[in-house]
């Protein structure tokens, strides 16, 4: 199921990371959006590039993606495209940033790719499938308790914003053993490897976590909203995500964040 | 000056990478140290493998590592090694941990070596020379304003424990553009080639900050601690550092840090 699917995916990914690495950590030229987040060239071409190769490809599904919007939308298969995850890791010359690219059949995410083009890192999920990291098949680990548990978020001082959003985030910090900042996607990988435990972040838009659903779950892990309902059956204005490796987990951490 | 003993450097980064690598990305025995900081069995095969080559090659030099602690310590030239700084990172499969070794001559760092063996990536600084990373010159980039500014810090939640120094910390963000955190040593080779523009951080011991201000120096930048003296003429008794790739922006730092 959707292998001719995850192998365009994967060969789009191979443009669209051509076009960013032209871009990183050589003098850019950002431009200020509306919410603050740095854009850069590599930014829109990147999109430009997939895009293109969609319509070629598929010219019938839907996209959705970051930079330029939506296009067929309600269509049976739509792409949802964000060309540079963790944008301000690109520019601040940081190894963590990545393409994501994510297939929704019938408004449910089936393929996944997280990439991460400079140290040549590329996660697929694929539903029904186990994930892989470069063709290796990956996997969570067992962790079942928060005091043993390395968290990931990207937790910059846009991301939560909200007092009782920070308190909650802050709680979680609290009880877990290791935390790491300002992972963006490349946290999700990590987890769903087996290097971390739990992922706490909000304000996600569907190109944000589209493509680290399958991923995760793919590996063995879950990925809610931070009541643990699944994200794409709740409505979850706020884009809250909460991701666990090991499912045990999860109802302790849905009570920390709901105390 | 100092081109054995930066080029002997470099042959010791070799050697502890491989060391390393062994154990990045692997399942880990982490023990607890009273600080509660982990320790891998690489931190301490690394450590014991430059030690040796050093006993070997420079016997009347003196030693301080973070495993084995200090041999010699009041000799002409000592080394200063710390053989996974970034064990959090380390830990959690980041690539931004690196290994650090400095060549004090009478108490002041003259040699630095950051080195970060997954992406193979490695900055060296000698007293006055230029900065090279990979063997090619690197420079701090222009940035006068706190507002125009990358800024990069580890700030855990072990680190800004003292609640005046979290205020300040907190007190200087909210002035920068950008900012990312979990970076440790990584950071301060990314501000070296002008990918960022300041750095934060507090409760640095010898070992952490040796290797760095070589690096940070040569390129056109200067560490400093909270108060803009030299960490090296100052007593600075809490390990505070502050790091700016444009020296203009010090006096900027220093103030909101000490509103």
């Amino acid at each position: 199921m959707y292998e001719t699917e995850s192998e365009f995916a994967c060969r789009m990914a191979d443009a669209a990371g051509r076009e960013i690495l032209k871009y990183f950590r050589q003098p850019l030229n950002i431009e200020d959006k509306a919410d603050t987040s740095p854009v850069t060239q590599g930014d829109k071409n990147s999109e430009r590039v997939m895009r293109e190769m969609l319509k070629e490809r598929f010219p019938n599904h839907g996209i959705v993606g970051e930079e330029y919007g939506k296009e067929n939308e309600n269509a049976e298969f739509v792409w949802v495209l964000d060309p540079i995850d963790g944008t301000k890791s690109f520019i601040a010359g940081l190894p963590l940033f990545g393409i994501l690219i994510a297939l929704l059949h019938n408004g449910k995410p089936v393929v996944g790719v997280i990439d991460q083009p400079y140290a040549k890192e590329r996660w697929v999920g694929v539903s029904g499938k186990p994930t892989t990291l470069n063709g290796k098949e990956i996997h969570t680990r067992p962790c079942n308790r928060l005091s043993q548990a390395v968290l990931f978020s990207t937790a910059d001082k846009l991301m939560f914003v909200k007092p009782e959003e920070k308190r909650a985030f802050n709680a979680l910090c609290s009880k877990t053993k290791i935390e790491r900042f300002s992972t963006d996607c490349y946290g999700y990988g990590l987890l769903s490897a087996g290097f971390g435990d739990i992922i706490c972040e909000t304000d996600l838009k569907l190109y944000d976590y589209a493509a680290l659903v399958p991923v995760v779950t793919g590996a063995g892990g879950i990925m809610t909203d931070w009541d643990g309902n699944d994200l794409f059956e709740s409505s979850n204005p706020d884009g809250k995500a909460l991701a666990v490796g090991d499912r045990r987990l999860l109802k302790e951490a849905v009570e920390v964040l709901n105390i």
